[in-house]
């Protein structure tokens, strides 16, 4: 089968074996897989991942040994994979565990493939009114929606959010649904603009002006994103930190105990909140800005450079 | 009357006029006041503060125009005295108020006087059955104290306490109170052997054993306290900071997403549980080295610098 794999920094499309799955894996086949900046950063280096790239993804079961029932059904799949049996994986919190791997990211080959393994567990089923585009936001869908398992977030608030790449834009999306004023900072216009139905104000390249916020959730990835929440935030508020940083913070960690400040890191999520969002409608499709087959990858990569584009998908089949 | 004052990094016992209280404000016969680390602080430049040193006391009223049954009360003081009107001194957090003044650290004349003016509603009556020592000890330990009102700490669960400071010494104690196992990591010997009745485990200069707790308090205030925290904690789990820093912090944010942590700057607490805990007999006057006049301050300052000390008072009236 093709994969698109990463060894020392280079990618490159090449043919492989199609996997065999273990006693607890299902073999699924790849219909479509998003790309995410988490790949841009394994290109570059991140967590030394060497393999097959990619973890978002909807696809369709073929082989399944301890779940038969899921043979044939079109699923989404939670990416990491814990040992299911210490204190984390029982609390269902495989994403913890410390003997976890991660599709496409560490420790299992990614979805950028046509086929995949993943342990039957980790899957769960699309409902049919869920387009496969839409399937494939599941898992940054979570990790959005995660911010509510963590924090609760008054319907009430008014909410800074930083960023306005991917992930913020599902975050504006989830943070709608709990009637919350959202106000984003963000860097490109165009990208803004297509956060703004979901926006009470938007601001362009600069701080908001003088106001406090009881949350900020950074979404940006900058230092500079790092310095707006630590400026924004009202004392005693929240600080949601939503992307991991390619370079190290230099800062004064003062005002944190000064302002009694609350700084919550928040990662993946669970699928089955996504994937009810999903079905009850939430629009996610329009973020898509080109979908490319498995061979057109450089085509595709290309565009996803491209400073206003938010998704791009890569199709390897139809069924 | 005498006080002990700083300008330009330059301590000196002055002579000054004794201070006259606005409507608000209360005046207050200072017995007795404690040197704290935030005063070492204050001394080498931070908060650029210039008057009368020293924010933890106990003295009598003997003015206050709006609460006349205070006079001739012993009393202790709340720090930080807000405007009394905005969102957050109205939700009792006078403390976070911008337009606060911090006694002996920002904008109002401390308690290394004889005298010092707080507002009426700042002043908390003194049981009587609580020394003059003890009461000193109210404004440090509802710092201590502000750990529980901000966590929830479970009974069941391990706590890892990092220094072994005066600020460690009353967080082991008041935590003890919780039922919680407490673990130290701390770096003189004495000190530790000081906490010993509160502790389950003492380390002392290491890293605890590859033991990741629920719970970790970082009141050491170095930057290898920081990065204790970091590695000690288990995923999902709380980092409380109880220290400012005196220097930035060069770290990478990505432990802090990826396991998901919740760090929580804590700073100064509400008095009235302090109290409490005093008068139901908390052991805090075995943690006072030394007792000096305010003629003294040089051997007190001299005093408290030892590496093995953890309170230093000064005495400036015996009623």
């Amino acid at each position: 089968m093709k994969a698109l794999r990463i060894k020392n920094k280079n990618l490159s499309l090449r043919e492989v074996k199609k996997p065999q799955p273990t006693e607890n894996e299902a073999l699924v086949k790849v219909l479509m897989a998003g790309i995410c900046a988490t790949d841009r950063e394994i290109i570059k280096g991140y967590m030394d991942f060497e393999g097959t790239l990619g973890h978002e993804f909807v696809g369709i079961v073929e082989e399944c040994e301890t779940s038969p029932e899921l043979i044939g059904k079109r699923v989404v799949g939670e990416i990491n994979s814990g040992c299911g049996y210490c204190e984390l994986c029982r609390k269902n919190l495989s994403r913890h565990c410390a003997e976890r791997d991660v599709l496409g990211i560490s420790g299992r080959d990614g979805a950028f493939a046509e086929y995949l393994l993943l342990p039957a567990w980790n899957l769960k089923v699309v409902p049919d009114s869920v387009s496969d585009e839409a399937a494939v936001f599941t898992e940054p869908l979570a990790a959005a929606i995660e911010i509510l398992s963590q924090v609760h977030i008054p319907p009430e608030s008014t909410v800074l959010l930083i960023g306005d790449g991917r992930l913020a834009q599902l975050i504006a999306r989830v943070l709608k649904r709990t009637s919350c004023r959202v106000e984003v900072v963000g860097k490109h216009v165009l990208k803004v603009k297509r956060m703004k139905e979901f926006l009470h104000k938007g601001y362009l390249n600069k701080q908001p002006p003088n106001v406090r916020y009881p949350f900020v959730i950074e979404a940006s990835g900058s230092t500079r994103g790092w310095n707006t929440a630590i400026d924004a935030v009202e004392p005693r508020g929240t600080i949601i930190l939503k992307s991991t940083y390619a370079k190290n913070l230099d800062f004064n960690p003062a005002p944190i105990v000064i302002n009694e400040l609350n700084i919550i890191g928040s990662r993946c999520g669970s699928f089955a909140p996504a994937l009810h969002m999903l079905e009850s409608g939430l629009e996610v499709e329009n973020l898509i800005d080109g979908t490319y087959s498995l061979d057109d990858w450089q085509e595709a990569l290309k565009k996803f450079q491209e400073p206003d584009t938010i998704k791009v998908m890569l199709r390897m089949s139809d069924a």
